[in-house]
């Protein structure tokens, strides 16, 4: 037996991360009329003696990516940390069977708002309504709402400041 | 529908934490021969707003405590740590049950090797065996192999010597 729905879910309850990086260079997507472009993420986070879980997510789901994370950086500063690993699924393709793999699956922690917060976006990007001002700022709206996005705009300090920005009425 | 073995499973290799205590306070044990009595916990530690979860899956395995850690001393420091709820789980009985439970359950992390360790270690008390110089030994070298148990010696720092330790042979 391999991978199941349920033990998916279990696991990304406590490391699957929600995640809407907003990002603000201009140069990548020149004709976004608005400051920040929306980019949904769903992550997992692993220490790369787990690999071995990610390749298993990976081939359950049939889609996303894995990436290295090199950490000799803080590992010269004298932490002794590890690399990990990441599995980042960021299509709107992928982030849609995603949404549809677990609409009918149950959760049990705070992780369900999450999701739900974060298919939404999903939603409304793949509707092309980000490109509207009020498709953007009920993105920006509900970035602000996810969980695991301001735990880690605490961790950044300062941007939060960008959830304030509202694109213009037009 | 509630929790299922396979979301449980899901859900302790992200948060589950197999853990063996070596407690040295010899008034609690006055009776007991060697260095360090062994005392393994199963627990899972969240944040108090997850506190539902716990509850949940303390009705699904019918046992286990859930403590509250007050954090208000982190918070007082600046700190915006939340306080936390920990669910624990360390009678020979109740970690009996949760081997039976998980016995036939799939792991897909290295959660699973903790696992493996940790049941032989209950298994070791449960017969007994912690009483002679033998089962004593072999617990603190088992305890030496958990991976959440070294994580946690590493941030305590100076206690991981305790592991040298080993029984008197007689």
């Amino acid at each position: 037996m391999g991978i199941t729905k349920e033990w998916f879910i279990g696991f990304i309850e406590g490391e699957g991360n929600f995640h809407v990086a907003l990002s603000s260079i201009k140069k990548v997507r020149p004709a976004y009329p608005f400051e920040y472009y929306p980019v949904p993420q769903f992550r997992i986070f692993l220490r790369e003696d787990d690999l071995s879980v990610l390749e298993k997510i990976k081939e359950f789901l049939g889609f996303g990516e894995i990436y290295h994370k090199d950490t000799s950086y803080n590992r010269n500063l004298g932490f002794k940390t590890k690399d990990q690993f990441n599995f980042v699924c960021s299509s709107n393709k992928h982030l849609l069977a995603l949404k549809s793999l677990l609409s009918d699956g149950e959760f049990f922690s705070k992780k369900k708002k999450d999701a739900e917060i974060f298919f939404k976006i999903v939603d409304i990007k793949a509707s092309k309504k980000h490109l509207t001002p009020q498709g953007y700022n009920e993105i920006i709206s509900l970035t602000r709402q996810l969980n695991s996005q301001m735990r880690e705009n605490f961790k950044r300090g300062s941007t939060r400041d960008i959830y304030k920005n509202k694109a213009p009425k037009s």
